[in-house]
């Protein structure tokens, strides 16, 4: 991005379904011993939604709570914006349904979606923020939601254990005293077969191959390709992003990730100088949540006081395509 | 939009599938005697592809028409945007595909998705033109691919007779010498049951309900209840719009919506003054191709020489949601 953009995070919140359900269901689940995902994964629970919790369910939760911690009224939202990993439906999307959740039916309020898998949130952030430095907008609310459990292959432990479902939502206003630096999106879809859920659009039709479509219907990731195929992209996008900022970076304060996976989040650590002790790591109790780790973890950063008035942070993440995505922020 | 933004409309294409269905064919296959189609819907004909057609296979012979016709290299593209009503699959998204498909697999060229079902292209188009204006892309393609027919419940002559599959793609560089006068987009949740396509996301699960999966997994229409809920909306939203863009309908010089129907279309032309001589209808020929029936109609447009420097465009339209939305433009 050319030129600092002011804006203003006035609220922020996350939703989860009811059920939390620790690794070692998922170890009986997979037909492991007792342990095993945990030591495996890193990972000690997730939350996954039962069928009556939907993403718009929990979207709209996570809406209504950050608009009560900005103090907004729903009606004073100039857009909404879905930033999902996949959509509750394919027609109409998920922020038209998050919108008539919100009692903002008849508002004329604009409800889209944009999608960059995990990527979605900052790819919402990016919209929004140059609505509000056109003037478009003066308040805007990205709410994302994703159900991974409802498409995921517990034959492959690596491409199931380490998913969990939830909800985020970011309230944010055009005038500072926030400014965003820098961001950017690369894509190298030479990675598209790394990570896909392939059942579920235009391409595969159950009315005419119904055992095609069920092979297919659950999420399936090599996870060592696309780790390789990010770890290798990753150096010259970061010094890019950073060199964009005019940001060092041991001056970041903070480093809010997406959550890929234990591996790739001390991958990220050991990436950047002193990353260690200034990264948001939710992954154990969460997970991967598709595109509401980022939302999530920038939720957690603001309440745990990590950002803090002139410090800077990093909101980082790969997504399945591959793409990598990164903001720089000045609180 | 606060301010106007200056771009030029480059390039643009469409692709078609190879096989063209006449309505005597769709008669026959909703039980229907010859002609009743026709007589009823208006549609003479339309393409649907074959299943090794898929969105971005498509989306990608529109896109290289495209950068041929603005004599571009693929390389040289800042961003590919996405603008389908459905993904050809879930994860990653179609721009991605795409990307893949135009050999800019190791590019970094971002791709990404944006969504509002029939009004994909004109919010793409925003996201576009906002870019352009704060500086961060020069090039951009916008690329959207409907495959309508891998959804079509037949048993629902109206949700079904009249819609057809293709791709457009427009290439938008930055500087001029057109200008976005205003674009605006309106979404009302309390239509958001008129227009649905459910399965395919992450509230059915098939491998938890098969039944009610496959009972839900083909595209569902209230027509009546959608063009009520829309013509109730339209009178207020066009006023604003044409008021933003401070231009008087009489002043408009050519006429650009997404083809919803030819009743639909009618209803446009009568509801503004002298529409009826100006505005692009390619119903008949091509039905409503979802989210590709708006640049398909740009581009029409554009080589049927309607779009003379200095005259003034209105592209307009509404969608699943409901939402409508529309942009004037200065050639």
């Amino acid at each position: 991005m050319a030129q600092h953009i002011a804006f203003h995070l006035a609220g922020s919140a996350v939703a989860t379904p009811r059920r939390r359900v620790p690794s070692a269901e998922v170890d009986a689940l997979i037909g492991q011993s007792a342990g095993w995902v945990e030591d495996r994964f890193g990972i000690a629970s997730r939350f996954w939604a039962e069928p009556d919790e939907t993403s718009s369910m929990l979207g709209a939760q996570a809406a209504q709570a950050a608009l009560i911690d900005a103090g907004w009224d729903a009606g004073s939202l100039d857009v909404i914006v879905g930033a999902c990993g996949v959509m509750e439906q394919p027609i109409p999307g998920t922020a038209v349904l998050i919108q008539r959740r919100l009692g903002l039916s008849d508002s004329g309020i604009p409800a889209f979606d944009v999608n960059a898998t995990c990527l979605s949130f900052l790819l919402a952030f990016d919209v929004v923020l140059s609505g509000f430095a056109l003037g478009k907008w003066r308040r805007a609310l990205i709410v994302g939601a994703d159900i991974a459990s409802a498409a995921l292959d517990f034959s492959d432990p690596e491409a199931s254990a380490i998913f969990g479902d939830g909800a985020a939502a970011v309230a944010l206003e055009a005038g500072g005293p926030h400014q965003l630096l820098t961001l950017r999106l690369a894509t190298y879809g030479e990675g598209a077969d790394h990570c896909r859920l392939e059942a579920g659009g235009t391409r595969l039709r159950p009315h005419d191959d119904l055992a095609g479509f069920l092979a297919r219907s659950k999420f399936q990731m090599d996870g060592v390709g696309v780790f390789k195929a990010t770890a290798r992209r990753f150096p010259a996008f970061m010094s890019g992003l950073l060199d964009a900022a005019n940001v060092d970076e041991t001056a970041l304060n903070s480093i809010i990730p997406h959550q890929a996976s234990a591996t790739a989040l001390e991958h990220l650590k050991r990436s950047i100088a002193g990353a260690h002790g200034k990264t948001v790591d939710i992954f154990r109790s969460h997970g991967n949540q598709i595109a509401v780790s980022l939302p999530h973890a920038l939720h957690t950063a603001r309440i745990t006081g990590l950002l803090a008035p002139g410090s800077t942070s990093l909101l980082v993440g790969s997504s399945a395509g591959i793409s990598l995505g990164g903001a720089v922020v000045c609180w």
